[in-house]
Parts: C-alpha cells; sequence; structure tokens
C-alpha cells in the first residue's frame, strides 16, 4: 500500500510500504478516505535528524473498516469511522474520566511501529475504544468538518475548556494556525463575549473574524501585549487558548492572563521550561491544557458539525490526493496553506 | 511605637519608628496583640541587599481597633480584628469573585510606605473591606490558631483547592513549613484519602502525621518522585500542594502529578521559569495557585476553628514579645523553629 514516510527535516515522501494488517484481537483494519496534514507534523518536518528507516505519518484520518479482530465487538465491517489523534482503550481509569490521551493502554500513530493516517490503510489498535462511527456516508458534503474532529476542532475544543471559556467572557486566542481558528470556533460556541485572535496572516485574519473573532491584534511580543491589554481595559483575557507551543507565544499567553483567569495550552511546547513563572504566580493565572483528549469531545461537537451549527473544515485551504501530501507540507511550512486534506 | 524594620539579609532590628495614624478616611488604626513572623519574611532575611532606610515587615497580624477614618462603617473602635496579608477593598470585581490579593485598590503590608505588622500598631487601608472582626476576647486560648488564618493556614488551604483537593483523592504536600504543614491540615480537611508529605526535618513530619498525612518522603529529587509514584500505584497524586517555591521543589510538584492531575503553588516562586514544561504538557497537569485570598477564606475556616476541628496553631513553635523578632527570624532560618508567634 501507499503510505506518507519522514526521513528527516524537509524530506517527506509516499512509498510502498508493507499492507497493513490485524495482529492484535482489539485491532480493526481500516481503509483510509480522508486524512489530514497537522500542524504538529510541521515540528518534525522543521527539525527530524535523517533516519535510514523513516517515520510513519499521520494522525487524523477518516475511514471505512475492512477487517476487525475477534476482540472488537462494537465496530463492525463497513462503518465509516473517525479516529482521534491518539488511540486508546475506552475503559481504564483515564478513558473513563476522558482523558483518553492519557490511556493506560493507548498510544500515538506512526513512527516506527504504527501505520500513520497519511496513508491507504491503517492497522488500529484498541479498535472498540478508539474509533468513533459516524453516521454519514463516505463522502459526505461535511467530511472536511468531520476531519477536524480528529483532531484539530477537538484541540482548539480543548483549549477552549481548559481556558474556563464561558458565557460572557473575554477570551483571547494566541496563535491562527488551524487550531487557533478551531479555538476561535470554540470560544464562540462557549459563549465568549470577546473574542481576541492573535496572528498577522491575511487569511487567517479573515476566516478567524468569519468565525467570531472580534478583535485582531497582529503585533507580536510586548506590542502585542500592550495591544490586548488596551483591548481589555488593562485587565487583560479571562482565558487565553494557546495554540503555538514557542517560548514567545507562551510569553504572550501567560502575560495577556487576567488575575484569576486560565490558560489553557495546546500548542506543543518547543522548549523544556516555561517562562514568567512569577508573574503568572501573582496573578493566580491558572496553566491548564494539553494533548485533547479528542476521542472524548465527539459526543458533544458532532451534532454541532452535523447541523451545521459549526464549520471548522474551512480551515482546509489545501486538497489533494496521496501524491500531493509532501507539496501539502510544503505549502503549510510555508505559510502559503493553512491546512491540508487528504482524499484516497 | 516599636516596629520590625528590615535593614539587609540577616539584619532585622525591632526600633522606634513614627507612631501608626490615619491618614485616609477609608483606615483604620489597629493596635497589634498578635504577630507572627512568615516563612515568606526569610526571602528578603536570605537575600535583601543592604538598604539605608530600611524595610517595615510583618504581613499577618490580629489587633484591636483604636480609631476608624470617616468612611469605615463596617469596622468599629474596640473591634479585635484579622488582617489578611494583602489588604483589599472588598468591593472590586476581583474581590467580588474572592480575589482579594488582586484587589484593584489594595496592597501589601510594610516595605517602605506602610506599617507592618510585626509591630505595635498599623495603619490599615481600605479598613472595611481588609478586616475581618473576630468572635473572642483579645487573649483567646485559640489565638494562635486563628492568627493563622490571616496567611499559612489560607495559604495552606489555597494551594489545596487550586490542587482540587476533594474526597478520595491522593495529595501530595511538598514542603512542610507552616504552610505545608497547614496544607495537610486543609488536604485532611477537604477528604484526601492518601496524604503524602514531602519533608526531612523530623520535628515536621510529626506535626504532619499529627495533622493527618498518611505516608512521608524523605528524599529529595528524582529519588522523591520515584517514592511517590511506588506510593501511588505508578501514577502520582491527583493533587500536589507546592508550599517552597524553589525550582527543585516546582520540579518535584510537577513531576508527582498524575495525569489530569493539579498543582496547587503557594510557595513564593525564586526563579524566572517554570521546569518541565514538556511533561506537565503531555500529561495534562493543571497548574495554578498564587498568593492566596485569604480575606476569602475566613468565612469557611474560622467556624473549624473555633469548634476546635483543625488547629494550625501548633505550627507555632517559637514564642516571645515584640524584642525576640530578631531571633525568632533567627530561629526560623536556621530550622531550628517552623514559625514563630509575637505577643503584645
Amino acid at each position: 500500500m501507499r503510505a506518507t514516510v519522514m526521513y528527516g527535516a524537509g524530506d517527506v515522501r509516499v512509498e510502498n510500504v508493507p499492507d497493513a494488517q490485524i495482529k492484535e484481537s482489539t485491532d480493526a483494519l481500516v481503509v483510509v478516505t480522508r486524512a489530514a496534514i497537522c500542524g504538529s507534523d510541521l515540528w518534525p518536518y522543521k527539525g527530524m535528524q535523517p533516519s535510514d528507516i523513516g517515520r510513519r505519518m499521520g494522525h487524523e484520518f477518516i475511514g471505512v473498516v475492512e477487517a476487525v479482530g475477534k476482540d472488537v465487538h462494537k465496530i463492525k465491517v463497513g462503518d465509516l469511522v473517525a479516529a482521534p489523534f491518539a488511540w486508546s482503550d475506552g475503559t481504564c481509569e483515564f478513558c473513563q474520566q476522558g482523558l483518553h490521551t492519557s490511556c493506560l493502554h493507548g498510544g500515538w500513530w506512526g513512527g516506527t511501529e504504527l501505520d500513520g493516517g497519511q496513508g491507504e490503510a491503517v492497522r488500529v489498535p484498541q479498535a472498540d475504544g478508539t474509533l468513533y462511527p459516524l453516521p454519514v456516508s463516505r463522502d459526505h458534503a461535511l467530511m472536511p468538518s468531520l476531519l477536524t474532529l480528529t483532531d484539530v476542532m477537538a484541540t482548539g475544543h480543548h483549549a477552549a475548556v481548559t481556558a474556563k471559556v464561558s458565557r460572557g467572557k473575554i477570551a483571547a486566542v494566541v496563535g491562527g494556525g488551524a487550531v487557533g481558528l478551531c479555538g476561535v470556533i470554540a470560544a464562540k460556541r462557549l459563549g465568549a463575549e470577546q473574542i481576541i485572535f492573535l496572528d498577522r496572516h491575511a487569511d487567517r485574519i479573515s476566516l478567524a473574524k468569519e468565525f467570531g473573532a472580534t478583535d485582531i491584534v497582529s503585533e507580536r511580543g510586548d506590542t502585542a501585549i500592550e495591544r490586548v491589554l488596551t483591548l481589555t481595559n488593562g485587565l487583560g483575557a479571562h482565558s487565553v487558548l494557546e495554540c503555538v507551543g514557542y517560548e514567545e507565544s507562551t510569553r504572550t499567553a501567560l502575560s495577556i492572563a487576567r488575575a484569576g483567569g486560565a490558560v489553557g495550552r495546546v500548542g506543543v511546547p518547543q522548549d523544556e521550561a516555561m517562562p514568567v513563572a512569577m508573574p503568572t504566580f501573582f496573578r493566580n493565572v491558572t496553566i491548564s491544557g494539553g494533548p485533547a483528549p479528542a476521542r472524548a469531545y465527539f459526543d458533544e461537537l458532532l451534532p454541532d458539525v452535523l447541523e451545521g451549527r459549526i464549520q471548522p473544515g474551512k480551515v482546509f485551504d489545501y486538497a489533494g490526493d496521496i501524491s500531493k501530501v509532501p507539496d501539502g507540507y510544503r505549502a503549510m511550512y510555508d505559510r502559503k496553506a493553512i491546512k491540508a486534506i487528504i482524499a484516497f
């Protein structure tokens, strides 16, 4: 089968690899119908050390179940299923409390051991716990929005939830990639009254406004912090969604949170330490977030997608078949595209 | 009047200073009956640059109201009052939400502009918002426990609240000073089933056990982390109370929190950056806490003190009159005393 393999920084190839197949009795075999390239795929695309064996890529996909192991009971052959960006058994104590990304028997797609979503088929471990059956046909018009539930929309929602967005509050979204844009959707959906969007790319700003952003801050660093303070009566935002992961963006996020406010960070941290321990302490700012338990959020978000109340699929501005994957990485890396969707 | 002034590291003096007096119409003049030396007073005692004018000390005190300004209506002359470690108007949006330490018109005791609590009298700004009348006589036997409500018991409680301690949970308390010991009381009071106390001083360990600690970890660094993981089935504590503020203690606290858990930090951070951004991110650990809004917690904690359900006053193991203040600092700094109470 054809699948995406990364061999080093900037070196992504679509290659023939061994066909995916069931190995464990709790596996399902899923033939991929849609996949996406993620902003987090760009971290290794930027910095991965060269590797001879390479690393299978992709963790956002929808597909049709072709086979299941003998211990798979909920998922059936023929189901159209969405796979969240982490797999999980659905039964351990962390899954039961809705933190599927910390599943005691779960893990992550791709790498050197598992199939990735940017390929024709995937062996899905813990299929009953991992996969979410979708009540639509495989080429439904809402497929792009449904695909975002596997990662970016769930992640934007997680940022908003952990930043404690609620009705009437002021939210600020740091970073305007697909996750930040979905964070705007999530903040609006949870009732934020004012949504400040921090990014400087015209295409993203335009989409953020469409999604509900009320104020745009295109400056960076201290100037951005000052602008947000000015926009919030000098007090800062109640809820800050950190959707980047760099030290500067984290510093900005922590600095624009008001006393007693919360920062939900979902951008993968690129540094060991977190800045501004002291000011956040004195303002009693809560720092929360992490990898979104996307599996836990399907029940809540799916109806809003199916009934058209949110349209996160608009973050896709690049589409192609699997042969376009390397070009999709490049377009996203060069900020010529926000996010790429791959149809099989 | 006599008051405590710090002139540099290790240089604390009791001196004659100008009498405290009412300056603003919202002030009260309080004659101090009890005061305490705080673990946070030891930070400048350790590192303060020499100063000619010095810095007035003390932020935990109880006293009798001797006079009030014309705009003070709730507090009356003759009231016995407790002063939380920050003063606040009680009416701004932060006070209304219970975050009095971020009061828009509040501030901190002592320094170069205001009286400190370790002196014979104090001008109390925003008296109606700041002071809490106590329904007991000035020499009541519970005075030490009542005095802890001005800071250490409130701070331990804040650590427990922001670390989300609740019934049946595992709590870990990092640091066994007076605040950590009060953190044990608070964790027990909020229903923690297992309370792991991290400290290595025999006197503190003994008191922690009396307060409800179920496990003691006297190791430090990675060994301490391993021990806590062993005690918690490899998963870590649901709630971690960081009661020190050093980088190592913060690293320990963040490392022993389980996935989805919370760290309530109340130790004043001594470093600009916060360690382990990455692991806490991947485990969705929430970092919260800050200066405790002690004023907000009186209503909840006072009945438990008055009815003897908690006895935080046991943290005082050094007592004297104002002449003993310099010796009290030294005893606490040398770890010969946990906490000093001063009677006037």
